[in-house]
Order: C-alpha cells, then sequence, then structure tokens
C-alpha cells in the first residue's frame, strides 16, 4: 500500500507549528509496513486542498489527512472532500450528542457553528474522537482509501491509533507487518561508513540497509517483512552479522539510543562512576549526560572550569602550567590531564573526561579554532590524552568535542 | 511571489525525524513577505524528487529545497534538479578545496564520495555552507527560482539565513522591503501577553505584530514595508511604544537574542561577572551561557553539583543540611541559597546563580517533579531565593529552569 499524508493548515505554512502530525502517522505507517512516499502540507483553502486530493489519488491508494476538521470557517477539509468525491456532507447523531451534552455539562451555551465537528460524509466510516468534538472518517472511492483526522496531536493521536490502524488492517489484507533494528555507530564518518559496506547496500534486497546521520552520529537502520517478530529478526541477523564482521568495533548499540545513553548504561551495569572537567564545552558534556534519566547513578557531576582560576581554584591546576611565557597553557595536553586527573579525585569517580580547546570564533593562546585536547582518567591508572581538530561552527566543534569525549571513554570501557 | 518547501529524506517518510526545516523556512518566507502555499515531502528517489519539481513549478515560482546533497548515493538533490532543467553538474572548486582541507586537517583519508559534496549545477549561483561542507546552490529557469539547501538544520539554517535571504531579495526586485524589529519577552507568558495587547493586535494594520513563542521565551515581531530603514523603523516606533508603555517591564531585548546572551552583553557592559551551580539542571545553563561568543569575559564556569558529595566537597555544602532525618535536603531553599554563595565565592566571582530541583521522571527526596529552587548570590549583599513549581517533560523542566534562572539575574541588575 503506498500513503501520502497531507497536513492542512495555513499556520503550518506560516511556520507558525512543526508538522509533528506527520511524522507521528508516517511512524505509524512504517510500523504497519505502509509506505510512505510523499507527505503534502496546504493552507486552509477549499481549491488548493481538493488540488492535493487530486495529485496525492493520483500516486498514493492510501491518503492520509490531518487538520481542518474544527468549528471554524477555516476549517475545510470535510467540505473540500465531499466535493472532490461528489459526495454530501450529513449530521452524525451520535457525534452531534457528544457536542450537545459537552456544553451543557460546561454550561456554556452551543454556537452553531460547533455543528460543523458532528458533519460526515455519506457512506464514511465515523473515527471516534476520544479526545475532543470533532468525529474522523473514513472512507474507500475508486480504490483509493481516504482518511480524515483531526489537527490537534492530543485528538489526532488516540483516533490514529485506536481506530484508523484497526480500519487500515482490514483495508490491506494479508499483507506482512515490517520489522527494523538500528544499529548506531560512533568514531566513523557516514561516508566512510558507507564507502565500507557499499556492496552491501548496493546488493541489499532483504533486509533494506539504510544508513542516516545526525548530530555526530551515524546509524544504519536494518527493515524487513516477516510473518512473526522472530522470523524477522533471524532475517535481520544475518546482514547484521555481515555488517559487525566489517565495521563492529565502531558499533555502540543495536538499538536508536544516543552515545551518552549507552555509556550511562555501561557505567551503570558495571557500578562504574564518572565526573567531567570542562573548559570549552562550557557544560554541553554534563548537560548530555544528565539529560540521560537516572544518570545521577552513574554520573556525579563535575566542573565548568571557563576561567582559568576556577581551572586552579576547584581542580588544582598549578598557575604557572596555565599562564606566562612557556608555559603550555589552558589548551593544552598537559593541561586535559590535569583536568581530568582533577575531576576524578575531586569527585572520587572511577573515570573522568576533561574537554579543553578553542571553540571559536577567535583562536585563543595562539592556538587555531577547532584544536581540541581531550583527557580520559581511570582510578589507578595512567591517564590518556588526544589531540584532535575538528571543524565547524562553534556550536558543532563544541558537540563534536562532546561526542569525541564519550567515544574515547566508550573505548576506555573496552567496547 | 508563491513558494514552495521541498523536504527530501526517506528519514522523514519514515517518521524518524520531524520536519523542522520546513517550519524555519516557512517563518523566514513569512517575515520576507513570500507566500507559502504548499509543502512537500519526498524521499531520496530520484524520479519522485523530480516529480516534486515538476508539481511545485506549475503552483510557485519559488521552490526550496533542503536535504540530499550529502556525499552518499542516497543523496541526490542536485542530480535530479540538473537532469529536470537539462543541465550538467560540475565541481566547484573553492567548495572541493575546503572538503580536501577539512580532511588533511583531521588526519583522515578522504573517500571519493565527498566530492559529491562540491558539485554544482552549470550556472547556478554557489551558497557556502559555515557549518559543514555541502555547497547549496540558487538558480532560476524559466521564471521559476529554485534554491538547494542541505538537510542538517545546522548546515541549513545558517545558509538560509546568511546567504539564501539576500538572493531572494534581489530576486523580488522592486517590491518595498521588509523591515522588522523583535521585542523579547522573559517573566510573562504569551497569552498573558497577548491578553495585554488584544486590541492592538486585532486593530493591527502596518506595521503587523506578530507574537511568538518558543523554548520558555516570548517575543513579538513588528514587520512593515518601507522605501528605506530610516522610515521603516519610523513607522514601527510609533506601535514599539505602545507595547512598552503597557509591558515594558518585561522587554529584554529590542533584537531577536536569547536572553543568556542580553544577560552576558550587561555583564560585560558592566565589568561584572558570573558563576553557576547546578543540580538538576545538570550543566544546560553553563552550556547556554558559554554558547554566546566572548562569554569567558563574564561568565567564569562553575560546578555541577549532581552528587551530594560534589555538593559537600566543591562547594562546602554541610552534610548535615543535605542528607539524614529531617534536613532540608538537597532541594531545598537552604541548599540553593547556600550552592549560589559558594558558587561565588569559589569563583570570585560577582554574582552566582545556583539551580536544584526535581527535573524528573520520578520524584526526589520525597518531593515532586517540576519543584526547583533558584539561587542568586550577590558580592556584599544578601543571597535571594526562588521557588518555582514547573511542568512539563524533564527536558522542559530543566529548561525552565535555566531560563527562570537567568530571568532572576536580569531583574537582580534592576533591568
Amino acid at each position: 500500500m503506498k500513503a501520502e499524508i497531507i497536513a492542512v493548515g495555513t499556520e503550518l505554512l506560516l511556520g507558525q507549528i512543526v508538522n509533528t502530525n506527520a511524522q507521528y502517522i508516517a511512524q505509524g505507517c512504517a510500523d504497519m509496513g505502509i509506505n510512505v512516499f510523499f507527505q503534502t502540507v496546504v493552507g486552509d483553502n477549499a481549491q488548493r486542498i481538493k488540488d492535493s486530493f487530486d495529485i496525492a489519488r493520483q500516486r498514493a491508494d492510501l491518503i492520509i489527512c490531518t487538520g481542518g476538521l474544527g468549528p471554524t470557517q477555516d476549517d475545510l477539509t470535510k467540505d473540500a472532500l465531499a466535493d472532490y468525491l461528489g459526495r454530501s456532507l450529513y449530521l452524525h447523531e451520535p457525534s452531534m450528542e457528544k457536542i450537545v451534552k459537552m456544553f451543557e455539562s460546561r454550561g456554556i451555551e452551543m454556537v452553531k457553528s460547533n455543528e460543523r465537528q458532528a458533519l460526515l460524509l455519506d457512506g464514511s466510516e465515523p473515527l471516534t474522537n476520544d479526545a475532543g468534538l470533532a468525529v474522523g472518517a473514513a472512507i474507500t472511492q475508486d480504490g483509493t482509501h481516504y482518511v480524515l483526522l483531526p489537527g490537534p496531536p492530543k485528538e489526532m493521536k488516540p483516533m490514529f491509533d485506536n481506530y484508523v490502524k484497526a480500519w487500515l488492517r482490514t483495508m490491506m489484507g494479508d499483507v506482512l507487518p515490517l520489522f527494523s533494528k538500528t544499529l548506531k555507530f560512533a568514531g566513523i564518518g557516514e561516508s566512510t561508513l558507507e564507502h565500507r559496506l557499499i556492496d552491501l547496500i548496493d546488493a541489499q534486497q532483504d533486509p533494506s540497509i539504510a544508513p542516516y546521520a545526525k548530530e555526530g552520529e551515524v546509524s544504519i537502520r536494518l527493515t524487513t517483512r516477516a510473518a512473526s517478530a522472530e522470523e524477522g529478526m533471524a532475517k535481520i541477523a544475518g546482514v547484521e552479522q555481515q555488517i559487525r564482521s566489517r565495521v563492529g568495533e565502531y558499533i555502540f548499540a543495536a538499538e536508536d539510543i544516543g552515545l551518552e545513553v549507552a555509556l550511562i548504561r555501561l557505567l551503570s551495569e558495571r557500578g562504574l562512576t564518572l565526573s567531567a572537567a570542562e573548559s570549552c564545552t562550557g557544560g554541553l558534556l554534563s548537560e548530555m549526560l544528565t539529560a540521560v534519566p537516572g544518570s545521577s547513578k552513574a554520573f556525579h557531576g563535575g566542573v565548568v572550569c571557563y576561567s582559568n582560576a576556577l581551572k586552579h581554584g576547584l581542580l588544582g591546576i598549578p598557575m604557572e602550567l596555565l599562564e606566562g611565557a612557556g608555559a603550555p597553557g589552558a589548551i593544552s595536553a598537559e593541561t586535559a590531564e590535569r583536568l581530568a586527573e582533577g575531576a576524578r579525585e575531586r569527585a572520587d569517580a572511577d573515570f573522568a573526561l576533561a574537554i579543553t580547546g578553542v571553540a571559536g570564533p577567535d583562536p585563543s593562546e595562539g592556538k587555531p579554532v577547532g584544536l581540541v585536547f581531550v583527557g580520559v582518567a581511570e582510578r589507578g591508572k595512567a591517564p590518556e590524552v588526544h589531540r584532535l581538530q575538528l571543524s565547524g561552527s562553534r556550536e558543532m566543534i563544541r558537540l563534536r568535542a562532546a561526542k569525541a569525549a564519550l567515544h574515547r571513554l566508550w573505548l576506555r570501557l573496552g567496547r
């Protein structure tokens, strides 16, 4: 089944809200094994909504529409579809009763326009709105399935999950459901990863192999259709094994989680603790780690030692190391090492990460933008320091430095 | 000018990511007075991308496309447009040099496929990518303008703001240019702000008055068309004055900057310094402050005292205050006050902010999710503490707590 999602609403075209509905419906379709080939956003204009139906009907056999079911004159989706399909609208009594009762219970007089929320296309199936007043609709005509959902996510989501999915399943008949698995990578770029797997990707049939990159992490999604979860996972396991044999050392998770989540879990499992000293990342690394619910078990916190005075005062770095002619300076391997040791000792943690560098926009200590040192300290062992030359904006350098530090600890933990 | 936004990416069709790019571009177009009538999402498929261009060309004279400029075989947007317009692609030397240099500086071997990121359509204008490697393109053919932007928001946004807007302005010709001014508010909600200004908003003609809310801050954008900047600003000044007379005490900036930027500027101007102690926000406040270029002049850093041991060890909070029967606990007004004092003293700063609370998902110390204490310390003066009960997800509570702390300092500074 080929689907198209149409979101109706001028507020989307003006950029006042983000189209999260399209994502939710797309995810639901993917889970059911329905291919979404296009998404469209159109404003509250009857002619343009009809034009969108006309284009969608030529490239999809399922059109899921969200928005424009409310009481106002701007809510035109039902009128537009009725007109497009040559059907009339009628008042759906159970929906109307619900509306009348709601207004009575609140002691508010019902404005007549609210009746519009109880209208249904002739011959359509009503879709119950458990969280609001506008009734949804599903109808099939000339081999094309149309689904009309309300726009507010609080109403759309339960209607989609509780009623649309069941309706679609009866429409789909015996298509097999989709199963997928995501492999997450660190320490390898998207292009290098694809290069190492290009023959597999080119020859892919089933499961499909799809690489993605976002925010300093790369992932591969393996997807297949199967009669059962066991059969699906067995089909995926073969390709996963081939990928692991080539680039397994860069895989940090076999599910769609960030490196910070994987690290917090690993540390927690092993009963290990971590602290941090951050100069150029200014708290970003700590913020990423503490964004993970339950992180307090493994992460103690640390010092945002933005100034040299704090590097000295809170972490005991000698001022001779930081300043003065001939000193290595705050941005140096020596300082990174000492910061990591200092953060580890102060927090009495098993490990500590330290980051010091030049995030930009201007060079510092005569050192170039993007130069970053990552220190890793471990209880009872010698610390290690890594020198990086990162590129991008101030924001990107900070993000890449934090991700690189997480990756260094991941490697140190023997994973 | 009628525009259509096309986002290219199978991950959008699978619902793996939300199409925030469409919102950003739509907002930018609205600001420039360009009407967006449709948005489309299409997958990484050359034929379907070309089909989308063909449909868009019939209903828009500006097509802004985002995604599919990367190095992999899935990145097909340039190829599809070149094919659609009957143009060839060539290697843009400056972009290629940048790519080669980046790989050299990182000491990584460049995979050949990265060359794809330097390809340009014959006759197109290159759009510089300040945050990544893929060059963008703008081209006009048969009266239709095409703009190709990268997919990652970190690359797309600066390219759109810094290069596309200027290009579009030259294309728009003799329409009077738009002038706008943004007033930023803190300490007042969107609905209250709108309520206080509703008669102005309802009666608005020129300049237009548009309220927005995002990430814990509210703004109002005043926009008008005028022959010159002086004329435009004069038209805006009258409405601005009316707004200031009603809600001026909540305005922290008359330009589109965050509260953290306004604070860093104000502290720097006055030669004042700041440090921080963060428990539940885990580094977010420090990260926001240090994200501002030049922040090191005013912000010293601080302590991410996630564990009680660090609150005690680094900031000298007595363990009797933090733990044990009858103790106020880590999440208390007393601790917030001591944390602020400790962070101020350790950094020898003029001010310090402290945040301790329950970000969730679970209660802590028997205290409810969303309970947050903000401490403000000032050299030579008594500290103050504010008790907040915030709502939302873990992420939102952390963000709102950090913004509330910034706002408290803003008020303390007498602004």
